[in-house]
């Protein structure tokens, strides 16, 4: 089984840096690390116990690539436009791509360009960060949930869950939308709330009038989410998902780090596609349509002043 | 007729002159400004042209002031705990009490400890600021809208009014719940959007996502007034609101200021009542209701930091 990961960052980074690390075939494509990481290798520093890559596989163009049984996708869905480049050097006949993504809807939107193409979503609980180049900082959690979107071939699905497991990563099947939605219950609060409130998860959950409204928020997604069909989800998720986030140290999401750093934000694909589906059957989340409309704002403010 | 105000600012200090101006005997109580103003007068930088008050009756203290017939309360509602100390002096059988002040409920908490008060409510469309000691700018509105709470002397009520006139302000009677709510579908969504979002009316109408959402929380504001029972409130009333605020220069609303000066915020009258109001009759604001939490949660972190 060869891998090919494409975006070696804090959430690439590391799942392609376990699967090598347990003598997985990976391959790592780069874009700003690239000669840094030829030349030094990846570090990955983790609450799971640390390792180092001394010379993993690095390319800086997928067409110098091999073709992949497995590529993993860890861009930022800001950058999925860029697949349609990135993709076709990787692909066999049966290459099933994973896409390790944040939001709803990005396999459907990827399929209408490559029909036939194997895809998977993964949902990643993971509390990570590249703090440097070729750097990884694994502060806690990484369990990872994965979902067949429409991948045939049932070998290469158990085959790639079982190389995840084998390489220490807590890894859970599930159902396609329940993966998504399930997700999305903690990223649309938190992602939107930390930027728009300029705060950490904890200072969210410290005011009693943010924690209701984050729990709030939660429970629009939960509503969504049945009456969109998915299963085994209910408003005692949320507890849970505040509960693991008590449990967290003070955390910034990847929108937050995103908005700090001057980097477009998600918004398209933690937003306005969970808002566009629920709306499709006529559900309405009115606390995070706001937020949709506050990061908006913020989005095209931060643009106008670069 | 004689006139006191409580609160000789912004606003207090635009009627108060007005009145003063146009010859009625008028007292103003002042707390930081006094001695400047005992000592250089009241200057009004209106649009509708300026004028100067070279020696108004002044006071730092209600004690030595006379008693009024009509009471204009122009302080911020953060503040109207101190009324029970500042009204006394000031009252006589038949004093009525204005407020000039903005949000829900003013009246009917005032109304608990002067349970014989006659009491009514000014709301003001104004864009003015106390931009230095004893100096108002007026920008640009300026007409008040008076509901009639519980004054049982109708007389005394006309002549007010007959006065204000007089004194060249818009002035009109309208039912007191109208009068309170149609100012909370304009304070509501703008007091508080210009303070998370820091941005002043104009940004938030010129991104067509915070249109949408202050013409959604304008609806908000909407629906629970007439689900409360007031009248002469529909749907367009938001356009017209929107239409005025995009005719005003850029503009920041009391609540921004008080948020920029790191002055407590209005969160109570011009949120938590209303909001409650609502709740009392199974009605919720979910928008609105957000907008709350995220000012609670600024202002703690605002006196947190002091």
């Amino acid at each position: 089984m060869k891998y090919a990961i494409i975006g070696t960052g804090a959430v690439g980074g590391f799942y392609g840096g376990k699967l090598a690390n347990a003598g997985k075939d990976v391959h790592f494509l780069l874009h700003s690390d690239y000669e840094y990481v030829k030349k030094n290798g990846l570090q990955i520093d983790s609450c799971d116990g640390s390792f180092h890559i001394a010379a993993p596989n690095v390319y800086n163009n997928t067409l110098d690539m091999p073709k992949a049984d497995i590529v993993i996708v860890a861009l930022k869905t800001t950058r999925n436009h860029l697949l349609n480049q990135l993709l076709p050097p990787l692909l066999h006949k049966e290459t099933l791509v994973l896409l390790i993504q944040n939001g709803i809807g990005p396999e459907p939107e990827l399929q209408k360009h490559f029909p036939d193409l194997y895809l998977a979503a993964g949902l990643a609980f993971i509390c990570s960060a590249k703090t440097e180049p070729g750097r990884v900082n694994h502060q806690c959690y990484g369990s990872i949930n994965i979902g067949n979107y429409s991948c045939k071939n049932e070998t290469l699905f158990k085959t790639m869950i079982a190389d995840f497991i084998e390489a220490g990563i807590k890894t859970a099947e599930i159902e396609y939308n329940e993966a998504r939605w399930k997700k999305a219950v903690w990223n649309m609060p938190f992602n939107g709330m930390t930027v728009v409130m300029n705060a950490q998860t904890n200072e969210l959950l410290a005011h009693p009038a943010t924690m209701q409204l984050i729990r709030r928020q939660m429970f629009e997604v939960i509503g969504a989410a049945k009456a969109l069909g998915v299963k085994n989800i209910d408003e005692s998720f949320a507890d849970k998902m505040i509960e693991n986030t008590l449990n967290m140290t003070p955390y910034s999401p990847s929108m937050k780090l995103d908005y700090d750093f001057h980097r477009p934000m998600e918004i398209e694909y933690l937003y306005s596609n969970a808002i566009a589906e629920a709306h499709r059957i006529g559900y309405s989340m009115p606390c995070l349509e706001m937020l949709e409309a506050q990061l908006k704002f913020l989005n095209k403010k931060q643009c106008e002043t670069k």
